[in-house]
């Protein structure tokens, strides 16, 4: 049984759909996709659920969300294990994100309160009050690299605030996305508040152009994200929220400090995923000469020595598997391709078995036109530059702006930065890849349509209802002028 | 000169354009439209600009937009008189209009602070810091029934977040616009920070079209703004803000209690500023019987009753004119529609001198398909209902939702309303014509694209920009697993 409808599991009708571990190939979930049909059903269900979902109190919401809170920690492990299994991350890292998914609860109801929410004043005899209401029917699509956690920040703000959820897993991770939905379904939420359809490309197609539909809160490619802005044009009043990708900069100062907790940084922000988050320094950024030539000596040297490995490999690795053999191939490519360019490897990636590929440091300073691609795995292109104006600038010439980042102990420098780098997430000598989880997420240019994330979910997920109110109508002694009453 | 484009005055090269006074045809102002060529100077301008002005603290940006608003002060009889002339409205009522000018601002800035702003705290030896960042260049489309409060209402909050602007206003009131820029000027803005250019369609296409603005803020009709959302598809990082119109609904209760005070604020709701409002109250919800139909009469009387006039006349009207002869028409023609569908006028609009529309009330009840259209004048359609819960239903039977109003003394009325009603200014027994300027501004569905306004302005203006901040790199002691330091 694939698909929850209406609190019901149902088969597919659809194209077959399998999950596989990307490390040795063994099937994890098989199924078959929902077709239009079963989409519309499962956004009718939706719909008819909102009726009931929207009249609870917020507390009555907040009790369903604790519950569900409380089945993620009663089941931490094996949805850190399955999370493992079906993306080939290694289970210390999976388990973080499973933290972050019970710590979504509170930062949500916080965010909802504070962003949205309900106040009220008295002015002049009338009760001035705003309150928020929800948008209606919030479809949710997936991301294969944090499979739960991703979702899991749009579907429980969409909850809170008196929205009901068709949620679509990537084709990638459906298990995950199932495995998460069973446990909204322990918690006993009403029938149809949360519905789960699976299904790749065609399903993704029904689902977001469905009429019945109030918005869409999309994580994932460009490309794609792309589309689904163009599917919406000439639609207003629905709420698209993209969360796309980047080709983030990480530019070392020549007053980088330390060196190795500078290297540190830089791995962590290269190559934590396995270079699949979508703030993974792509783009890093040194200065010429002696200083700039001892850190990316080192940057190999340590590169060279990350331990790659199955999930639950003991001792524990540093980075898994891509999420696919085809992921992993397009990696290779785009190596391929950035070495016909001129780049020139210090460090080859390499494909492995299966869905591995060891990492991978390029030197693209060279290439006039250099390729403003996401590259979403273990491969850094490494820019040497001559002046900090200049590194500011080349970090700049992208058309994304999700993560940049800064490593320098120099505090004018980083006033600097921060004044001219234009991106959502700008860290300084700490790792891209951190991200505070009580912050709105989210960046300018391609990286999305300006409707941040994580924090700020609150705002996409509700529409302000403002009012005068008072509890009978008014004859003021001063008419407007032009207007007669008396005879 | 007729464009104000990097800070000098500028004859325009493209269509002749002139602003005529609604009541009277006499000659306000002409001049000549910006030429695409033109457009695109003043979008290079506000491009150049931004490179100091969102630098500036923003202590030094609030106050260039204080300095502003004491010219507004200094100016507010002249600016009142321009937009009375130009719009036709009366100087009582243009009066207020200056001063929410003057509001605007105290509430913008605290509206950056809570909304935006900057905030910061310490976890884990790491600065958590969220700032905001301007987006870059907004182009303010202006609308003609609050030629001054209205692009004012964007231009500030732009201002003050950093932005620079282009600021195009309704080609039916040009006079208003340059009056409010002139002030801009006597303020000392810095060359370049707003741009006027003048024109109407084909100026306005080429500023939306300019590859060079990073957004749009626009306010008017439900159709520019479906073809403005049509033409930003696929062009996510551009920010797009659209206030358009509404059918809205106005809801009275058996329970209306006080006739007179009742029959005040519907008059308040659906004929200030000659129903040009986009918050006015265009059908009205009537209960069938005895109740209803005493309030009905006593409408239609006071309505009759409505003095209309030059915007100077003493004593003085209620009512002006409409903001021009074509749109006069426009009310006739959607009565006489309206009729031909077999609507039964209770008091008929009449066409006075150019464009002199007196209010309609016209009951709708019996057209089965009655146009969801939103007919920007005096022209009010009632509908009788049968019971409570059909009122609402009705009231929602629009793709728009903007403003929607309740008229009862009984408060689990109001609890049912406000839980069923989707609208964005939802306002019980004051006119719907009254919004809190401190509160946001919008409503779903074809009403806007979920951009709210107004207090939430300051949202559309910036991007958030979240920081994770050291001053040096670490290396923890205990890295993370499957990385090798040391030899």
């Amino acid at each position: 049984m694939t698909h929850w409808i209406a609190g019901v599991w149902v088969k597919g009708k659809g194209d077959a759909l399998c999950s596989m571990t990307p490390y040795d190939a063994s099937l994890l979930w098989q199924g078959s996709s929902a077709t239009t049909q079963q989409v519309e059903s499962a956004v009718k269900a939706a719909r008819l659920a909102l009726l009931e979902w929207r009249q609870y109190t917020f507390a009555q919401r907040e009790a369903y969300v604790s519950a569900f809170i409380e089945e993620v920690k009663r089941n931490k492990e094996r949805i850190a294990e399955t999370i493992a299994k079906e993306t080939g991350k290694p289970i210390w890292e999976t388990r973080t994100e499973v933290a972050a998914m019970i710590g979504k609860a509170s930062i949500s109801a916080q965010a909802f309160h504070e962003r949205t929410g309900e106040r009220a004043r008295s002015v002049n005899g009338s009760q001035v009050v705003l309150r928020h209401r929800p948008l209606g029917v919030m479809a949710v699509f997936g991301p294969y690299n944090f499979p739960c956690h991703l979702p899991n920040g749009h579907i429980i703000p969409a909850l809170l605030a008196g929205n009901t959820v068709v949620f679509k897993p990537s084709e990638q991770t459906p298990l995950s996305g199932e495995v998460m939905v069973r446990l909204w379904q322990q918690a006993g939420l009403p029938e149809g508040v949360l519905n789960l359809v699976q299904g790749a490309k065609d399903t993704g197609i029904a689902l977001s152009q469905s009429k019945e539909i109030d918005g869409l809160l999309f994580t994932g490619s460009a490309q794609t994200g792309q589309l689904l802005h163009q599917q919406f044009a000439g639609q207003p009043g629905k709420m698209l929220a993209l969360e796309m990708g980047g080709n983030n900069p990480l530019v070392v100062s020549e007053q980088y400090g330390d060196l190795d907790a500078s290297v540190y940084t830089i791995v962590q922000s290269a190559f934590l995923s396995a270079g699949q988050r979508c703030t993974c320094a792509r783009r890093l950024l040194i200065p010429e000469g002696e200083q700039g030539d001892r850190l990316l000596e080192r940057l190999v040297d340590i590169t060279q020595r990350i331990v790659m490995g199955t999930p639950f490999a003991e001792p524990a690795p540093f980075m898994g598997t891509l999420i696919s053999e085809s992921a992993a191939k397009c990696i290779l490519q785009a190596q391929a391709h950035l070495q016909s360019l001129g780049g020139y490897s210090l460090l080859e990636a390499q494909q492995g078995q299966h869905a591995f590929v060891s990492p991978g440091i390029i030197d693209v300073s060279v290439i006039a036109d250099l390729p403003d691609e996401e590259y979403f795995g273990p491969l850094l292109q490494v820019i040497r530059y001559q002046t900090f104006e200049q590194a500011v600038e080349l970090a700049n010439d992208t058309r994304f702006g999700l993560s940049a980042g800064l490593i320098s102990t120099d505090d004018s420098e980083w006033a600097y930065f921060i004044d001219h780098i234009r991106a959502g997430i700008v860290n300084r000598n700490r790792p891209l890849t951190g991200a505070s989880s009580d912050a709105p997420f989210g960046g300018p240019g391609d990286s999305g349509n300006l409707r941040p994330s994580a924090y700020y979910a609150a705002d996409y997920c509700a529409y302000p209802m403002a009012s005068m109110e008072g509890t009978h109508t008014l004859l003021p002694e001063q008419l407007s002028p032009g207007l007669h009453f008396s005879d």
